[in-house]
């Protein structure tokens, strides 16, 4: 069978609205409040296997989990200058409460960084707690004007990991946001989600922040989408808060901080990349179903019994295996309609099962992503079940990754550049002299948005030119369509 | 050692506050909103320990997770007349995005009703959909007028689990409402929470339900706690929203409804019940952490190096069989301040290896409820270990049920009901009528509560008058001061 990608590629828009409300993962665009939408069971399911891969990579590097309350008052959000003027015209404000005005408007929080070094200032008083690695999970908002779009650009951002760390020294922060970095590749490496690292160039680093680190995958429309960034906040927050520790050498001083942070985003991409016109491949490390047992009725009743039982004994030998396994006795529609909805659901494995395979004593797996098909004797069932979730690993993260670096692009002048990027080809890459003017004047020219400095890649510069003042080039610049 | 009880009974409350913020639980009083506090690291933990165990007790009856938004517009909370009435006076609202005036105001859910009928609708057509039980657990907001108290009363209850099911006929979610109560009974008696179950008088049960049967228990204070609540809504919701789905015999009508709830209240009441004047008493199901060992130093470095290594290897064991143990190698503070700081922690076990027990290859396990010793071989650690914490279940357990019941008196006429709620005696049963306004008398006489109707014991009120007005008795009638 061909695996079709029309729909996929050429409306990926269409196609991921249909997959989130057809598959039952996310109910988008009814409830009536714009940019807020309902997980519904499925969905959460994969959420929670998402939470608990960063959670436990978080966990034994030293992070503590923690839950701050959701409102921050006025005055406590504009301690720190720069850091509201970026979120001022995004934050929801609490004004009353039942019939009465509040004193004070409380925020609904766009992130953390104030009512966390607000309290860091009770809680750290020396250089001997240090350092200190707090996260939450939680709901963050922001009042976007731009248009909304599922899990990808809402105003409740309801799954959003926000880690916030605090330091001694402005080097000891700095390995922290290294240590933030690898921590990012274990995770989008581990579900399987290519990226680029990029340092964003100093007009588009986060409000408050010395320097900002991204994470940028490409979705199947060529369009780039932000799926995680790192902070190097230096003393901008404690300073404003006026919060000194007692530092090594007996001294007081401001300490240094890093905040990090990784949204629903991340599970939108795991549903985006691996897809085709059936619907999404879940990758089987969030998977919250890995295999569907379908039984194909027989010629008689007495037939098409057996063969639902062998479906459920194959269906309870997995399970008991810890590989999630549902199967699907509905009698009352066909095994179509069941491939249907199961692949749909992206569920990475199904197995077959009929007069046939009970008559052999084997079963038929079928891989989601290929639809190949492998006839395998039952008592061998789990090794294959397990064997071909590792290998489905391996392509779906050797396919994505290829169509990301096929989708990075150079160009070593402006018209190309611009050219590229109207072509929808991805990223592009562009030499660049470094003087933020140029870098503006690069997003003006193209209509796109300047990513930032590559930091997983070296590339030598020494023979080329700015695409814009054709001066000596620095550096290479990516740039690139962003959501 | 005699365990003293004195500030833990008599001075109830400022012990909890000492222990939530002295034992890095809950920082409640210096977050800049009122009624809002911090889960800190070692309280999260305790808190994901308890929503783990009701995440299984749910899933396991078939009630299926998901995530609702925060905020309701105004026009769906108020769908549902009664409902709005009971909580109109203690709703958050957000009138504001960024500078602009939002056209409509959004409330911050005071609880999840209306928002989940709302969507219900869409995804529901038919009694072969049913039952569906969803639940969630999320932050519920009350704009609360009375005194606010450390996870007990609170503006942001961040810890609410709610649960939404939906049936057929009203017999059906009745009976939901009798599995609601079991699963809850079983959640309860898993943490050793002792509670009595009572019908909610008809003026006091939820808004915009046919009855509410409620869960309370009683504090160190003698004062009263509700801690989980079972509403049968009926087809409040499902007819203010005009929503019908089909019946099994082809007619169109609404579907009944149940929702029920537990919150942080759990956990305060956790953290209070079993203690003394050293800290809380965690009970092992919930603690995060279950044992810790504490090396005593010897006459030398040489021995106690080997104290110290002999400390980390019992740490190895216990923590290779899942136990969680911590070893507290910290060489610049005493033994002495590392029970102090342990006991206030409430952790289980304590595991004291000085150099005797290096000698003599064995350890010195004491309980923290009752302080006891008990010296055991090193090669049965991980059998008394266990076996102590199964004890101590069963103890705590044993102790906080007759502390309950040793506080539930009768009284046959309403002076001595008066003067035994007077003297904090904890809940005073009295025989009823059944008459609404002999009920609310009551209230107004004792300046107390009524629970409701006992749902948990059968009392024979045939040879008793009525309390207020003499007449015949139906039912006998919990009263108290509550919280």
């Amino acid at each position: 069978m061909k695996v079709s990608r029309e729909k996929w590629e050429k409306n990926f828009s269409e196609w991921f609205d249909w997959v989130l409300r057809e598959a039952e993962i996310y109910d988008y665009g009814r409830y009536p409040v714009k940019g807020m939408g309902i997980w519904m069971p499925y969905g959460f399911k994969i959420r929670q296997n998402v939470i608990q891969l960063i959670r436990k990579l978080l966990d034994e590097t030293g992070h503590e989990e923690v839950l701050f309350p959701i409102l921050i008052p006025e005055d406590l959000l504009k301690k720190e200058t720069e850091h509201i003027k970026g979120f001022e015209n995004e934050v929801f404000w609490v004004t009353k409460g039942g019939s009465e005005d509040l004193d004070i408007k409380l925020a609904l929080r766009p992130t953390s960084e104030t009512a966390i070094t607000y309290m860091e200032s009770f809680w750290i008083k020396s250089y001997k707690q240090l350092p200190k690695k707090y996260y939450q999970i939680v709901s963050v908002f922001r009042y976007e004007t731009k248009a909304t779009r599922p899990m990808i650009r809402l105003r409740e951002v309801s799954t959003f990991k926000e880690a916030h760390t605090i330091h001694e020294t402005y080097e000891d922060a700095a390995r922290q946001v290294e240590e933030a970095v690898s921590i990012y590749k274990k995770f989008f490496d581990e579900l399987g989600i290519p990226y680029v690292i990029s340092q964003r160039p100093d007009w588009d680093k986060f409000a408050g922040a010395e320097y900002t680190i991204a994470f940028d995958t490409i979705m199947p429309d060529s369009r780039v989408l932000q799926i995680g960034t790192v902070h190097h906040l230096g003393q901008h927050f404690t300073k404003a808060f006026d919060f000194k520790i007692q530092k090594k050498d007996g001294s007081l001083d401001y300490p240094h901080q890093t905040s990090y942070g990784i949204s629903d985003r991340v599970i939108a991409v795991l549903i985006a990349i691996n897809g085709d016109d059936h619907g999404p491949v879940l990758h089987p490390s969030i998977a919250p179903i890995k295999v569907v047992v379908i039984p194909i009725p027989g010629k008689d009743e007495d037939i098409t019994n057996k063969v639902f039982n062998y479906a459920k004994e194959i269906g309870e030998i997995l399970n008991a295996q810890g590989i999630t396994t549902v199967v699907d006795d509905n009698k009352e529609i066909t095994p179509g309609e069941k491939y249907y909805i199961w692949e749909l659901k992206g569920v990475p494995l199904r197995i077959e099962i009929g007069p046939r395979e009970l008559n052999e004593n084997v079963v038929l797996i079928k891989r989601r992503d290929t639809f190949e098909g492998k006839t395998v004797p039952k008592d061998k069932v789990v090794e294959e079940v397990k064997n071909l979730l590792e290998i489905m690993k391996a392509d779906l993260k050797a396919r994505a990754s290829q169509l990301l670096r096929d989708r990075i692009k150079r160009a070593e002048d402006l018209e190309e550049a611009k050219k590229l990027l109207e072509a929808k080809a991805g990223i592009v890459e562009v030499p660049w002299c470094g003087d933020n003017s140029c870098g503006l004047k690069l997003e003006e020219i193209t209509n796109a948005r300047v990513l930032g400095i590559p930091l997983d890649e070296k590339v030598d510069v020494s023979n080329m030119k700015c695409v814009v003042c054709k001066r000596q080039a620095k550096y290479m610049l990516r740039l690139a369509k962003t959501y």
